[in-house]
């Protein structure tokens, strides 16, 4: 494996939006190139997309299975390190499972898939064939949601009680899908989405921050999904609560919904939306413990502001000296120079490809954080990260389905 | 009724902290004399109080039996005007039934009582006697709150379909109820309480504020209550779901929970907690409508943001021009010279004042916001509001109580 | 001397502004009664605006002249223990010297008088007759201010290096005094407000607000005086670089503009303004050490920012235990209950009251903070901190004249 | 010229900061391919820190002369399309002068050079040549800094009065530059800086920020510059008062430092240091017009706030459709998914390449803002922007040697 690895990416053809930035994101410190690609599911368009960034001719292919094809038959020397899938939900399956069968790495697109049988067979693929296999959850790339992890990890916010998550759009506020807008289009349509709208593109980040920052796991929750713009197919607001597993409970019972008098685990509440005007990517999250409280906040992500009982609030900012091993070696600029959602994504891809070099070196275990790959070294979103994530939006929609849980309130 | 209110307050002794917030409040624009007082449930301490407070012998009452007799000896020139009742809230109902039933004007703290029945009693009293009683409630008297209320009157953000209210505080994370702290003592302890913790004490501030803002009538709720520190007997953080009535339906049916798929009202999330370290008093709330969001923090009350749909972020700031005629009706300097919570609590007395002038001057309708007294001009929180305070603790209580609404999270 | 002190006002009728936060803010803590007046300098206005306070008809009077015999007449137990001056500048002097001479107590509002003359003679006057004269720089009244202070005492920040004060308005943007708005009109008159208009107005806060907060002394000052809408007398901004003394030199020699070389004494910044447009009463102020750095801003005044070479940046908030003594002992409200710019103005009533009464208990030394009362636990600003205003504001307005200091920019 | 241009650099080897942050800042958008370099001027190092890069060995130089050379003998479709210069100031001059002597395009670090003489040398050869020559002030690649200039040429705030630019940071509070440290080193020596320290390092870029987004002309300055740090020979914290010539006049006369009395040009302040601690690399400017005010915050680079009067406040957000061409066209990423400094920094690299492709295809007037590019859309600043700096840096190091310009204070 050379120094620079060798991308191949399926999908993010010309006006797509998030395969730019996986290009952008994977290059930005010069060492990945991307060499071939299949960068849309209509062959015309493919071909002229791959002209625009100057694929080879030779690795401009019209179909995914033609790239996965022509990689295999070329030298080892030559052929793509990973291929990056950046397609709308529904291909991802397909693609994934093929190329993680036949040995390539993986990079994919959030949410992983439709469904948990599915998410099963791709943990399976990626472990009978141990290649790597990384879901691009970016916004655990960034530096201080990584110090906001290591500070819990370390026991400073003491023991978990309650946890806050917010995602905040308000980009589909109207019937934007109707306009034709591409990212509007399939993101409501559940044959591409798959069954979560809004809790599916944006719930399934804020599951995996929760999950990544407090190491918590969920116990049950109970749901309210709405859909709010007329003719909407899916969910557009999602209000979620939370209950988690006890920490330290080496699995969760005693400590369940009928379990009110136990002590209690952690408690939380999520809430999505894509209806909220104004808001733009206002991704938030504050977790409360014992001994104090951590806030962050996605579109102003270079602090992280720590509270502790008597003390005055600490407002930790990127790129200090005082900062973790894990903020600290996951940056590129000094403080003050402010980092952003690149470099957060950059991140993803720079630990998924430091697996890809350690596997290409003989290295057993390359797995990232779902597989525990963290302890290992390997600080990257993995498919078991992903497959949680689809039982998550599962879990949602069944929840959200049940009426019982509504106490009627008679007003005056 | 002279030019200066006269006021007996009924508990607010040495020692409490929110009865001299009444004091300093009522008195602050001048127009407001406390003459009269029982000012704890100790004779002793009550008369000692009274002392330090520079009361007459004649009117510094050892029991509110003395007082609400003294009083009604006195020539109605002499009488108090009103009565403020600042105790722990199992002795609102008996004192404010008694006062209101002998015809004095209330000011009672909230939440109101302890159950339906005794507001129900209340209400009654009031309209019968024709009183004016106010609740304390006192976020809903910041200027840009009323500015947020008129805004949507005014149809500037549509019809609403999102609400997010918080009242995030830390100071009772540890067990403080056992160093014998008042306020924290009898905040803890149901039989003075209530049947709510953090639901009652602060949760009644956010149905409160978001009724008043948005005029949204609750269908039904869906609830999580916990007590985190050992041994507390009453909730410290509570989460809540939220759907409110389809605006302008003249009754809440066929937007039930049973109906998904029925066009829907609005749907909210309320979320309080008394265990959230570092946080102080962050009531905060933020209303998504079909043209716009509106966005306010408690902690700096002197900002209201209006976010609409393809336009810059616009950030109302108290004491300009600019604001609608309750926020400039309401405030008291100009603006860059902040105001905060004392004027706020003045204003619902000064507001609840001007009912009590009007009722002197024999004007019928003196009712507040609750009696739609506001369209009569009186902008008060009532004895109505006050009562549905004490329902929603009520039904959040016993959504609580009910465990079938968890869908179980397998994990991996 | 009575528990509640008996204020007599001078100016502060109808129309006023700053006269009815003066007696909102002497009042705010119930220690304090107006009862007697001369609210205007036209004895018809004066008379009604007596009225509208509920001033007893004896104590109303039509010139301050008399309400200085008036009240020398009346026995110590009823005559008032001070007089509070809210008029403009210019009848600040007569009014002051009259009162101190004749043994009351005098608050007075800034910039003190006109000239160092009329200073010195206030100053003189105070001695001699031992009263307490207090100059409203409201802003030293705020908790956080009082912290900052605290901090730079204990060598929190080290050796002061630069201090950065600003303070920008934008209400005089326009020529608002040809509207004939009252507080326009006059604080625009050189013959009313003095030499000085926004360098007089809030400059003056700015030069005191430093002072408080750091000790420091100033040396020289270099200044830029612009008066840029059309027709006006004064200027409405102010840019002016300061030099301050070698902290702990006995004097200011070695330390001046003539050497740059030697070991140089902090430096600083000063701009205030009138024409910001859309900055309201913005005050912030910056000191930075050798050992860190304070940050404060009037419009959100319950916060002050400590930053530290190699820790995260502390936000201290008001209401804290861990706050110093002063901040903690001028404070009314609890964390997260935001207090604000009255609580802030009363905090110099209160203390300037405090010395009151150690005056009338035979206390020798009842001189603020000029004087060096704080030492003996008087923290209110006096007619010493008055009169080096007034020479700043005399300076300012000099160094603005000479032309000399200017470099010209050649351009391409 | 191909679709990806070819970049030379010269500095920027092992362990320098800003050479990493051009070759990413270049490299971004995949559009610039780094071919050649001498990394460094101690030639072991240059070709080792070229190994690290990917450089072939025949254009891995061990000088930039060697490089020159080498370059200037390959074919034209193989030579480097420009040149970048990292290096400390000092070398600057003689590469810059010797590429653009030769025809190639430069991209030059700032401050351009160390002397007047210099910078027109530069313009001269780059003049002759009609190379395109980019200086690195990168803070006016940030969309929202372009949007404040489109705003203001549109007559937005109406005409400038004020002024207010800050550069604020403590990374050289203590004597770094005695620990080795290799950026501390090189700034703080005059004979590679030049004679300005904090006020070439940092003012350089204020005085462009200001130039840039006003349009304003400097007529001339008052200065004090201080050295706080004992024994170091350049200033680290300066204080600047400026002069601007009144907006449309053909020349400055008669709005100069001696005519207090005539309509005055805009005033402004200028205030850099590096002794702030905790200040990191806090850039911020404030413009204000007659007809409102413009704010941004380095450090939080994607919002812009503009006051107007009567107006709420309003936030401009990057990424937004109401913003015009400029912010728009310059930007990569939606709105909420914040961009930052190297973004910005790209910018200026793709509008100078967007530049040398023109020349490439016979465009003639290729220069940038200076030198009126501006208007023929190259919108990147260029050689006449950064020997105005030149002079600004040398003006004011003059400006501040003068010291009759203070007036002394005596003080009480």
């Amino acid at each position: 494996m050379s120094d620079v690895l060798k991308m191949g990416m399926v999908g993010g053809g010309r006006g797509a939006f998030i395969g730019q930035v996986h290009r952008t994101a994977a290059c930005l410190d010069g060492k990945v190139r991307m060499v071939a690609g299949c960068l849309s599911s209509t062959a015309d368009k493919a071909i002229a997309s791959g002209k625009d960034w100057g694929l080879a001719d030779s690795r401009n292919y019209q179909t995914w299975e033609a790239m996965l094809e022509g990689e295999k038959k070329l030298p080892a020397s030559e052929r793509i390190d990973f291929v990056s899938i950046v397609t709308p939900n529904h291909v991802h399956f397909p693609v994934a499972h093929a190329f993680a069968s036949a040995g390539f790495n993986v990079v994919c697109d959030k949410p992983l898939v439709h469904t948990g049988e599915q998410a099963r067979q791709l943990i399976e693929a990626t472990k009978k064939m141990g290649v790597v296999f990384a879901v691009t959850y970016n916004y655990s790339g960034y530096p201080m949601v990584k110090q906001a992890r290591e500070m819990i990890v370390n026991g400073e916010l003491g023991e978990i009680r309650k946890v806050v998550v917010e995602y905040n759009q308000g980009w589909l506020a109207n019937n934007l899908e109707a306009s034709g807008q591409k990212q509007a289009n399939w993101r409501t349509d559940p044959k591409r989405s798959g069954a979560g709208g809004a809790i599916g593109d944006i719930g399934s980040h804020c599951e995996q921050l929760v999950s990544y920052v407090t190491g918590l796991r969920l116990q049950s929750i109970c749901a309210d999904l709405t859909s709010f713009v007329p003719g909407r197919q899916l969910d557009d607001d999602a209000n979620v609560l939370l209950r988690f597993c006890k920490a330290g409970a080496s699995n969760c019972e005693g400590t369940g919904p009928d379990s009110m008098d136990a002590e209690p685990g952690a408690r939380g509440i999520l809430t999505v939306s894509q209806i909220c005007i104004g808001h733009e990517n206002d991704l938030r999250l504050r977790v409360h413990g014992t001994k104090g409280t951590l806030g962050w906040l996605q579109e102003e992500p270079n602090y992280l502001v720590l509270r502790q009982d008597g003390q005055p609030e600490k407002v930790y900012r990127r790129g200090n000296g005082y900062l973790g091993e894990r903020a600290r070696g996951n940056t590129r600029l000094p403080s003050g120079h402010p980092e952003a959602f690149f470099e957060a994504f950059a991140t993803v891809y720079s630990n998924a490809c430091a697996a890809m070099r350690a596997r290409s070196e003989g290295k057993g275990n390359v797995g990232g954080i779902g597989m525990g790959g963290a302890g290992g070294g390997f600080d990257y979103p993995d498919v078991v990260d992903g497959a949680r994530g689809v039982e998550f939006i599962e879990r949602v929609v069944e929840a959200s389905a049940s009426s019982e849980k509504w106490v009627r309130f008679a007003g005056k």
